[in-house]
This record gives structure tokens, C-alpha cells and sequence, in this order.
């Protein structure tokens, strides 16, 4: 433990200065980082997904979950998904030094703000290897510095991972020392790292509540909570039924395992009796269990299918990750507002309605990072949002909420161009 | 204890509450607010000025230092610059509702982010009954409710302009709970108020280190670390020596109590025969006491002035907050540069020189919230940059740097229009 704890101590001091060299590098070297890391992403591909296979072998073995071991996997498809990523990211403008809100002031002054890196970026994750990948390109595109520490279930992948991204971003002419990977797995040394305050400026936790709550107890540095999604969709009574349907199967089943992916539904009791036995029948389909209040079992009447079955107290508020969701049958918008209020996690929230007041009521009085209308809470996500690719959703109200990209990772300066004015 | 601690826990709820129906209020109404405030600060002038003469008074018996007492005062001319900066709050735009980086994505759906307030702000303060009053404003402008607590020094003067604030705004339908003003000046509710986390979403420290520090240490809720300014000037050897008299004689002397006050000057060698002596001729009218490193009481020679002694190690980094500055030459733009990354706290940092790339040097290399070329540090100021006052001098890197004005005091969320759309 000592060595690893020495280790990582070192790994901060270096981050650290290359984080100063960071700073200051231009756009082109940055962008050439970048190209390298998604080129060497499909020339070394046999190497990425054999490191991979051991982690998804040994957590078969170990008995992960399906939820988990879907996390963890990569293939082909997947490898040229994330390099794409990392190429949005390359093609979107460099946001150090971008200068906001300069005006002349009545004394001739010139006052201004100068975006800049934020320093050093601490990421904790679990067992999305391509969160390796995604946190170190859009930390070196704005230009910070950034300390890696994966789960252990995704340890051969990550390692392999980083050191695809080292040796590219070296030979692009970034320090080295710019992308730091903690091999150790201890968990112990979480904590060591959450107490470094002197060398990181901020710690990103990517994972369960477990994990987030951790980061939240224990970090001596600035943390972003998130990635715990509890979504609710709720469907007006004015809602199409068809749109409905889609979005909410949309919402549910297209990928169950992450953070954004819906946990309840909301139905209006006016729609209810058209609209549940739709969803219900898509969801038989696709297999997904239906928690049912007692109204929204009454409506879908006495089911055989072991796809519906009573809801208890705890469902409400649960993160499901998996095929699963909460059903209740509300009164009115209100009723569906105080639900979300009590039960979300700020995360991401949405309504379908032809209901134009309803619509702007929802998006006005939902607290959460995204809210919507008419659309799939699956889109809430860095790179659906046009943000190349997400650090992590924040569910913080505190510097960035939501999906966080480049912009989200810098901070500014107030700059000041005089002629020699003093203040009367 | 037990009856202060109910009665914030209560004043807590309150907040939240009103917090919410601030968020919904019109500009309209909350300009009507801040207009009857800035109104009432001519119309009760003399009810607010008796009682700043009680808090006067006590702090002069007390035995508070010229420091203190100056921050404590208020007199017209200072209560009609309060009144002042009111009214410039209400001319800004509101924040709230602003739409930011609305775009329609390739499958039509639109995605932005609107502005929103943070909700409850909680403002701890020391002597400066003018807090009060800026923070009141400040966060009704920008939909937050406010718990304010101010310092025992200036309660006769906080309690009446807090009573002042809450008839303001209550008259022109802000709920009377969106300003909470704690009466009991006992320092253990401090530890208190900051474990509220459910009640506060932002504490804002004004006061000096002890009291930033311990907010640092304690607060369960995010923190604004700011107001501790140890701000360095430094004469380039291409300065124009009258100039940079005028903007270092301003910044140490024009306001010497302030956070925004020159502490350190720091002079080229090659500069330092003809400059010093002008400064010190200058300050020697002020009464600044000058702290010398060994070179610049060299070049000073040998001298009769009490107003010219050596400088002890402590004297970098130290705030004075009084006619005090410490003086030493430096041999390069380098040697500057490093001395304020060493000493400096982040705050506001100038250069004078007529040398463009010392100043882009400067401008880029140096790292706070505020660094400037050829002006004053004491412009470093909410009013002075454009925000109407301000809540703060933010030395955090995240969420806000610098000085905090109306849309430090928001977060946003994200929204989406869609049409159905669902992710593939």
C-alpha cells in the first residue's frame, strides 16, 4: 500500500506541472493528440479488445451482473464509436482562451473574461473502460491535466487503454505526464486520493451510489456529483399516444444499464386506460417487468404476464439499470411535478404532451439537469447534446449541471486592459 | 442556544420556500424590490445611520482597529452609493430564464439551456453593514432566497437594514421570507448554519481568513473561498514610471482597508533607481509604511523615514489591510511571475509596463481571478466591472472566479424540445 500510496503521490506532482505546460499548448498539438488517440484506437483494436476479454472473462467468472458486464464490454463497433468521439472532440473549438463579455468600460478600460483550464481533473470510474478514453480527450483538448482510476473489473482494459493514449498523445508532442493511470486497485487508495487536494482541482466520481456518495464524504477537493439518474417520463393527458409509446420503450429498453435510461413512468389517469395497455404490450415484448401502483394494475386488469406485478414503497425513486420500471397513474401535472420532485435525482426528466401550457409549465418547474419535451431521456449524453463526448452528468446545481464537455472542464479570469486608470 | 438554533433551523425552511416562488417572480416585481429598497435607503437615512452610530460607537470603545471602524462606518454619501448600486442592479438584464446555446441538433430536436437561481443563498459576514444590503439585492435580482448573518460588530446596523429590506420587498409582493435576516450574533450558530445543507445551496464567506477558513473547514454545502487578497503590482522595467506612481500610490492608498489593495510591489532592477525613490516620495505624503527587501532599501538609501523599513519574511503573503506594503526588486518578468505564483492568493495581480509581450506574458502566465495591465487593483470590484455590485471576490476556480454578480448567483439547466424523437 505504501508504494501504491507513493506512487500516486507522484503521479499527482507530475500531473501537475504538465498540467502547467497543458495550459498554454496550442490548439494544433492538442488536435494532433487527439487524431493519434483515435487512429491507434482502430490499428490497435486486437490489443484493446483481447485486454478486454480477460475483464469480461473474469467477471462472467465472478459473477457480475448482466448490467455490468454490458458496461464493461467493448467491441469493434464500440472502439470506433468512442474514436469518433474522440474526433468530435478534435473538430470542436478549443475552449482555452476564449474570450467572453469584453467591453469597454466608461473609463476606457477594457474588462473581459479569458476561459482556462480548470488544472488537474481527478477521475474515479468504474467499469466503462471508454470512460478512459472520453475523460482523457476532452481533459487534454482543455487542456488539464487528468489522473485516471478505473474499477477493477475494467483494469486490462483500461491499462491497455492508457497506454494506447500516453504513446499517442507523446508522440503529438503533449508531456507525458499530461494523462496519469493509477494501476493499483486497491480501494484503499481511493481515499489517499480524495484527500489530494494540493494536486487536483477536481474529482469526477463515474459510477454507482456506492462510489458517488464516497466522493462526496470524503473529497477534500471540489467534486461533481452525478451519474445517479432516477428519470421519471410522464405522459400527459394531452399526449400522443403513438409518440408515447416510442418515446417511452425508447427510454427504457434501448440501453437499460445507464444512467439515463427511464426508471418511472408517470401516466395521467385520462390516458391511462388507452395508453398503458399500449406500453404494456411493446414491454412484454422487449421483457421489461412493470412495477404497477394499484390504479395502473386495476387499468391493465388481471395480467398473467409475469412482466406485471405490484409496485412496493421502494420502487419509487429507484435506479433500476436494468428491465424494469415504476408505473403510477397520476391526476394531473401537478400530481406528476410533486412525484418528480420527491422521487428524482435531477438527472434527466421528461413529458410528452400536445399540451403547450402543460409543456412550458414542466420545463419552468422541473429542478433537474434536463428536462424535456417530446423526447427520449436516453439523448441526455455529452455527445448527443453536441458536446463531443461528457465527463460525467452532473446533478449538481454548482459550476456545471448535466452533461459536461469541454466548456465545463475551464474555468475563466477576469482580465483587465488599462492605460493608466485609477480608481477616484 | 437551543431557541437561535430553532429559529434558523425554521428561517432555513422558510428560505426554501420562498426560494421557490422567487424563481417564478416577474423582473418586473423584483425590479419594483430593489427600486423600493434603493428608496427606502434615502427615506430612512437617519433611522440607519443611528443605528450604525450604536455599532460605531461600540467598536470604538471595543477597541477596533482603524481597520475595522472604517469598514464598519456609514455615512449619506456611503448609503447613497449603496442606494446607487441597487438601482444599477435593477437597470441589468435579468438573468433568470436567459437562453444560452439554443441549437436545433440533425434529428430537429432542440436543445439550449436556460438560466435559473440557485435557490437559497446563505451569506456569512463580519463588519460591512453594506453586505447586507448588496447580497439582499443581489440574490432577489437573480430569484434566491438569502440567509444573512452578518457580525455582531454591525448588528444594530445589519438588524435595520435588514428590517428596511424586508418591508421593500414585501410591498412590492416579494414574499417577506425571500430575505432572512439571524439576529443572534452567537458564534456557535455559525457552525450551525454552515452543517444546513437541505436549507443552503451556496455559502458565501465575506470576512477575513479566520472566518473563510472556517467555513472551508466546516461547511457541508459548497463554498465561495474568497476576499483574502494578497495583490501584488509589478513595475516592468518598460513601465512608464509616472504611471505606474499613479496606479501603485492608487492601489495601496485610495481604499487601503479592502481586499483589492495593493500588498506587494514588486519592481524591475533596472527600473528600481529611478522608480523607487518616486514612490517612495509619494507614499512618504500617504504615510505608507514601505517593507523592504535588502536591494530596494539599498536603492532607497540610507533613510531617516519611519515610513522605510526592512521587510521580514512574513511580509509576503500578508494581507495588510492597512498603509502598509512590502517593496522588493525583481531581476526579470520571470522572477515576478514566480514571486506571485508563490505569494499571491489568487485575487487580482497587475503589471505595468508599455512592453506588449511582457503584458501578454503577464496576461496569460498568471493565474487569478482578476490580472490586468496598466489599471489599478482596486477596480477588481463587482460595480467597477459592470455587475451592479457584487456577493463576492471569488479565489475558487470553480463555478465562479473573481467578482460575483448576478449570474454567479445562477446555475441552468437543459432543455429539449423534441417531436418524438428517440435514440437509435
Amino acid at each position: 500500500m505504501q508504494t501504491a500510496v507513493d506512487e500516486l503521490e507522484s503521479k499527482g506532482k507530475a500531473a501537475r506541472n504538465a498540467g502547467r505546460t497543458l495550459a498554454k499548448l496550442s490548439t494544433t498539438v492538442k488536435d494532433r493528440a487527439l487524431f493519434n488517440i483515435a487512429d491507434a484506437l482502430g490499428s490497435q483494436q486486437d490489443r484493446i479488445l483481447a485486454a478486454n476479454e480477460k475483464d469480461c472473462d473474469a467477471g462472467r467468472q465472478g459473477g457480475l451482473t448482466e448490467a455490468v458486464l454490458d458496461r464493461l464490454l467493448l467491441d469493434a463497433q464500440r472502439l470506433e464509436g468512442i474514436a469518433a468521439d474522440v474526433r468530435d472532440i478534435a473538430a470542436l473549438p478549443d475552449p482555452v482562451g476564449e474570450t467572453l463579455d469584453m467591453r469597454t468600460m466608461p473609463n476606457g478600460m477594457q474588462v473581459g473574461k479569458v476561459r482556462v483550464p480548470l488544472g488537474v481533473i481527478g477521475a474515479i470510474y468504474e467499469s466503462r473502460p471508454n470512460v478512459t478514453v472520453d475523460i482523457s480527450a476532452l481533459c487534454l483538448k482543455s487542456g488539464n491535466a487528468v489522473i485516471l482510476r478505473g474499477g477493477k473489473e475494467a483494469i486490462h482494459s483500461n491499462s491497455a487503454l492508457a497506454a494506447l493514449i500516453i504513446e499517442s498523445v507523446t508522440a503529438a508532442g503533449v508531456p507525458r505526464d499530461a494523462v496519469q493511470f493509477v494501476e493499483s486497485t486497491d480501494r484503499a487508495l481511493v481515499s489517499h486520493m480524495l484527500g489530494m487536494k494540493d494536486a487536483i482541482d477536481l474529482i469526477i466520481p463515474r459510477g454507482g451510489q456506492e462510489l458517488v456518495h464516497r466522493v462526496v464524504a470524503e473529497a477534500a477537493m471540489p467534486a461533481i456529483t452525478g451519474g445517479i439518474g432516477v428519470c421519471h417520463t410522464y405522459v400527459d393527458r394531452a399526449a400522443d399516444p403513438e409518440m408515447a409509446v416510442e418515446i417511452v420503450d425508447n427510454a427504457k429498453v434501448q440501453k437499460p444499464s445507464v444512467c439515463n435510461a427511464l426508471d418511472t413512468l408517470l401516466v395521467h389517469s385520462a390516458l391511462a386506460p388507452t395508453y398503458l395497455p399500449l406500453i404494456a404490450g411493446r414491454w412484454a415484448e422487449a421483457g421489461v417487468e412493470m412495477r404497477c401502483d394499484r390504479r395502473s394494475l386495476t387499468v391493465l386488469g388481471p395480467s398473467e404476464s409475469p412482466h406485471v406485478v405490484p409496485a412496493t414503497d421502494d420502487d419509487w425513486g429507484t435506479e433500476f439499470l436494468s428491465l424494469t420500471a415504476a408505473v403510477k397513474i397520476v391526476d394531473s401535472l401537478d400530481e406528476a411535478l410533486a412525484h418528480i420532485e420527491t422521487y428524482g435525482s435531477s438527472h434527466s426528466e421528461a413529458i410528452v404532451t400536445e399540451d403547450y401550457s402543460a409543456a412550458m409549465r414542466f420545463l419552468n418547474e422541473v429542478d433537474a439537469g434536463a428536462v424535456m419535451v417530446n423526447a427520449s431521456t436516453r439523448f441526455v449524453d455529452g455527445g448527443e447534446f453536441g458536446l463531443g463526448a461528457e465527463v460525467a452528468i452532473s446533478t449538481n446545481k454548482m459550476h456545471a449541471r448535466g452533461p459536461m464537455g469541454l466548456r465545463e472542464l475551464t474555468s475563466y479570469k477576469w482580465i483587465v486592459l488599462g492605460t493608466g486608470q485609477v480608481r477616484t
